[in-house]
């Protein structure tokens, strides 16, 4: 009887050293992962969010998934606690993912998933620019300056090259600042310009619109919205429910996944404002052709992802590989005997 | 910003080497976590169970949880493949841990959870027989020979050291003598018989019977179950129907948790041939002095848990604070950056 059990140990800056912070190459990843889910070769069982306050929303979430062509299931387990910045000075997302393989069913992976999180968010936003928003952008404005605004200019900049000009507006001025300073560095090409907390002005005449702020607020006014904008929605609730209401086109990752969800939309949805009918359409739905994504420049395009367990498994999976490939990683040996003889 | 965070990895000879194999200890840790949890002091969602195969009923679940007191959520991720003996020549069941805590939301432990869900399932028993056996019991018959049967006999033994004979009953001959030749060593004092397969040898006549076996069939005959008996029933089907409906009293570790699941007594329950008011208790119950436990010697009383993940992440937990207390495990750094400042 063979009583061990080994796992890769893959910390993030194994995942940043084995080239996994690219882009393009996640960008496929996800759009082939929506593609295999569409024709029925993933399982994803409904997440498991426990809220442990009302009023801070701290909250781990357990996401499981299984690839089925990969012979892959995985799970992320995966905490928000928003005041963690202000209270203790560190991140407010922690992730760990666990890979299992499908034919002992044993763990072969063990990954800090933290950046895949802030990551495949930021991925899944840009493809909503990609086949929402106008071929040609040249202002992107960006409500919040944390983490995961930072991410979105990254991945949707790579979607867009064209595009000149990022205004950021967030609650404070200094973290505007230190948004300008850092993205400036890695895109000294383009044009950036701090709102000192004016939402509005980040907004207005933008052809990208991306709300990332862990509030619960309506910072994205309808009014300062141009004809032919895209809008990306990540997180809860931060725009006025005028905003989905006048879209012409609302798009999610996956409507069943967000209608029960708190997003504005899901409001909408439980106000009864909004109906199934009026969501035009999964992502998935225009990747694969079925549907056109923008089809007038005078459109407003509304995206809005809520995060699917199986995405971060593909993502973790092709990463898992790319740091085997690089001879990164450490090897855990988590059993190696039988406990009965010892 | 503190961009790291590390993790405690504790593997299965850490867990042993702590000196966690200690049933009386691990009881007593069950059966606060189960008075926990009536008090409301456990958060408990649905345990995800991902099928992969309906015939081999290979199978991986998710089972999160949160001990409110003691401040710390975790998940056990657990494979159970029941072709991997035969097929692969290694063990059916892995488990992985992780346990987080309340404060920032990060990881501190991650741990083998094989040895945990082995013998938190075979305490679990135990407790069964502790409330709901004879006080003296001699005899011990145990259908199936793996490790769960094992560990049961263990467990029990531990509870009531008063029995002096163990008769066992499976598949193979050969294993029914690997059981004797393992347990004989363990236990020098007691008699052991090797039933050849005869189910029916193991269960007559004994005070105490145990079903420890992965198939799905009626291998424990109602006429064999002497007066005053007790049965322990650990896996899926393993009992005629008859079994629970001769008994006195049917006690879960929780009948919410059971009565939706495979076990004889779902399958009841879903006939229309047991309801809610024929289960005696949850064993909390008993534990707690609410209802009281075996009431006479004649009773036949039927102990069946189907496993909750809060008993898992209880005993993960006590585990983790010994082998930190030995100064054992090895710290995982998880991530130590950035992402950005790369």
């Amino acid at each position: 009887m063979n009583n061990t059990i080994v796992a890769k140990l893959i910390s993030m800056e194994d995942i940043l050293a084995a080239g996994c912070f690219d882009v393009s190459d996640t960008i496929q990843i996800i759009e082939d992962a929506l593609v295999a889910y569409k024709n029925g070769k993933v399982l994803l069982p409904d997440k498991i969010s426990q809220v442990f306050d009302t009023k801070t929303q701290n909250r781990i979430n357990c996401m499981p998934a299984t690839l089925l062509d990969e012979r892959v299931c995985g799970v992320k387990w995966v905490s928000v606690f928003p005041g963690n910045p202000v209270q203790y000075s560190c991140p407010n997302v922690s992730g760990t993912i666990i890979l299992s393989e499908l034919e002992k069913g044993y763990p072969f992976a063990i990954m800090d998933g933290t950046f895949i999180t802030a990551f495949r968010t930021a991925c899944m936003g840009a493809i909503g620019t990609k086949y929402l928003a106008k071929n040609h952008c040249e202002v992107l404005g960006i409500i919040g300056s944390g983490e995961q605004a930072k991410m979105h200019l990254i991945t949707i900049k790579t979607v867009h090259p064209e595009i000149k000009l990022c205004r950021v507006a967030s609650r404070s001025i200094e973290s505007e600042k230190r948004f300008v300073q850092q993205m400036q560095q890695r895109f000294p090409d383009m044009l950036f310009e701090t709102c000192c907390s004016d939402y509005e002005m980040a907004s207005s005449g933008a052809d990208i619109i991306v709300t990332a702020v862990s509030c619960q607020a309506p910072l994205l006014k309808a009014r300062t919205i141009k004809k032919g904008a895209h809008y990306c929605h990540v997180a809860g609730w931060e725009d006025e429910l005028e905003v989905p209401l006048m879209a012409d086109k609302i798009v999610c990752d996956q409507w069943e996944a967000v209608k029960h969800r708190t997003q504005t939309i899901s409001q909408l949805y439980k106000l009864g404002r909004l109906k199934d009918a009026d969501i035009y359409s999964d992502i998935v739905d225009i990747i694969d052709g079925t549907v056109p994504g923008r089809e007038t420049d005078d459109e407003f395009t509304y995206f809005n992802s809520v995060g699917l367990a199986y995405i971060d498994v593909a993502v973790a999976y092709h990463f898992y590989k790319k740091v085997l490939s690089r001879g990164l990683g450490i090897d855990w040996k988590m059993k190696s005997s039988n406990f009965l003889e010892q």
